[in-house]
């Protein structure tokens, strides 16, 4: 059936300006989403590029500023990964109450194959001035900020020793293939087990610095805010949140009675998923999911998939669960802590079916 | 902005077994929409035509039985109507408490200009009989209803003033080109002001009939039932109701002070709009919309494009709410009355934003 060639899932709109784009979650039986697929998350309009060939500095804090080409870059040792990226705000749709911001439902997630060099390398052949504690990677995309009514690049840190993991990448091909523009080419920045905010797209420069970088996107976005009304007790975006999702059954579908294959995707930015459960009857009882021995020996940077068989043999309402626990004892809560920016949502999942 | 050329907005995807895609109507600007944006909303698989050339039986309570070839269709004098076709389901997902069923939003409903015979001209030359009551029109497209645990082919009635309506069509032209195949290639029965479960696909055949058609998609789907456990007060859904949407801001986007342009469209089943009233206070003060002259003097079967500008000079939460009232004086009701399947809501559209 999913390989009827007259149907086919698209990306969902939830804005054009930026654009925002979600994976349509719930029709990927991929591995490797395609560009296609593949979920857009912009602050801005995407960037003009004016200067060819490429060049990447990298200065602040380091003996002498260095310049890389792409070339050099490339031709460097690569590693490739695949991952998953999600999106901090993916979803947001679900708190309640609501929070501003792109309503993402459940796609703001997605997973590819990444190869580039790793951040590290060019650190190291670089040099690191000993009172460097962050390095800051800045995107070419920029725009008004409307809450500082002024001009802002995108631009993230990260503390040296993240950026030093082997695994942090400067990359320069997804799935085989020059990035594609809308994700970043011809360098982006890839942070496995963070959320995707740290993956900064379009890379223009590196910086290393001495001070706590305050740009606004980790000072002011990105930040869970418990409180609606004050800052208190605010805390930076990082880690992905263990997290799974139903795919199949559709929310609010009708089904026969019988054998139906729920399945899914469970994943987590800390260790890797050891455990799904699923329940359908609302949480009073929970069953292991299947999930195939493979994708349990993976590093934790991809998900999961899980598949549960279920005998429906009543017909009736059902409201059918998924949480997904991780080898750090991780595990989905039953109702999301409340955050003012809508980030990481990583409540069990839930859906509801008719059995008619 | 809305030309830059990399940015698109695609259909949404509900369901892909049968294909289920919503038009993404927060990002239409157009009086006609494309065959890419034009909502799909099927009940079973595409169907496969075997046969070629194609022809169209009308049968039943007539003389004798005629058979109408395209070619014979399309020299008949023809009809152009731009029209809003509307699914009974759209905006089903604002259902409190929900229902099951594609779980709609606001883009189940789309504009063009179709083109045919109307179909009284048809069932002038075939003739009918004086106790033939209903004109059955059957579709190409069939499978199993899993209520049922049989297979149907989709297929609606009209009663005889209806379907001698002069606007009823035997459209084979959408938007000046042969009908696309996924909105009813070759043929597609048109019946304005009624939502378009009434505006059968792919039609194979017409059947003149005495008793009232029973077929399942209108005598179990396709009908109001205002209570969960039993089918009391069950009436059949036909006539679209007054309804608006806002199209701009966004529900839940954040936004400067200073001067918005509010903008949305309006339709009606019955009549035409006379009146479009906005509130950025949530519902404590009205004031009317801009609907352009010359909308307001179509033929009630177009949405009217309406816009409203807003002096948003306090930061703060907005609920904003748009309200339409047709030339029969109905209106859109504050909440809407819920109905078991979740057909023709219409309540005052609301969505909500932040000034900052």
């Amino acid at each position: 059936m999913s390989s009827n060639p007259l149907v086919k899932p698209n990306l969902f709109t939830r804005s054009l300006h930026p654009e925002n784009q979600e994976t349509p979650i719930s029709f990927i039986h991929s591995e490797s989403l395609s560009n296609k697929l593949f979920f857009r998350r912009n602050h801005f309009t995407y960037p003009l590029f004016t200067s060819y060939p490429y060049w990447l500095p990298i200065s602040g804090l380091v003996p002498t500023t260095k310049i890389f080409s792409l070339q050099d870059i490339q031709k460097l040792p690569s590693k490739t990964l695949k991952l998953v990226l999600e999106c901090a705000g993916n979803k947001r749709a679900l708190f309640e109450p609501k929070t501003f911001g792109e309503q993402w439902e459940k796609g703001a997630i997605s997973q590819g194959i990444w190869k580039g060099v790793p951040l590290r390398t060019l650190l190291e052949l670089t040099g690191v001035s000993d009172d460097a504690t962050e390095v800051v990677i800045e995107g070419y995309d920029y725009g008004v900020r409307k809450d500082l009514d002024s001009i802002h690049t995108f631009a993230r840190s990260l503390p040296l020793k993240k950026a030093f993991h082997p695994d942090t990448l400067i990359a320069y091909e997804y799935n085989h293939q020059p990035i594609p523009f809308k994700h970043g080419f011809p360098l982006r920045l890839i942070v496995p087990q963070w959320y995707a905010m740290a993956s900064v797209k379009w890379i223009s420069q590196i910086r290393l610095v001495k001070e706590k970088f305050e740009g606004p996107f980790q000072s002011i976005d990105y930040v869970y805010y418990p409180n609606k009304e004050n800052n208190k007790d605010a805390t930076p975006v990082t880690t992905i949140q263990v997290n799974s999702t139903i795919q199949k059954p559709l929310d609010m579908d009708t089904l026969n009675t019988g054998m139906h294959k729920i399945k899914g995707i469970a994943w987590t930015g800390q260790g890797h998923i050891t455990k799904v459960e699923v329940s359908v009857d609302n949480g009073n009882t929970w069953e292991e999911a299947m999930v195939t021995p493979e994708t349990t020996q993976r590093s934790g940077y991809q998900w999961c998939p899980w598949t549960f068989d279920w005998f429906a043999s009543k017909k009736g309402e059902y409201t059918i669960l998924s949480k997904a626990t991780d080898s750090t004892g991780r595990t989905q809560p039953k109702k999301n802590p409340w955050n003012r920016k809508g980030y990481g949502y990583n409540a069990i999942d839930q859906i509801k079916i008719k059995i008619e």
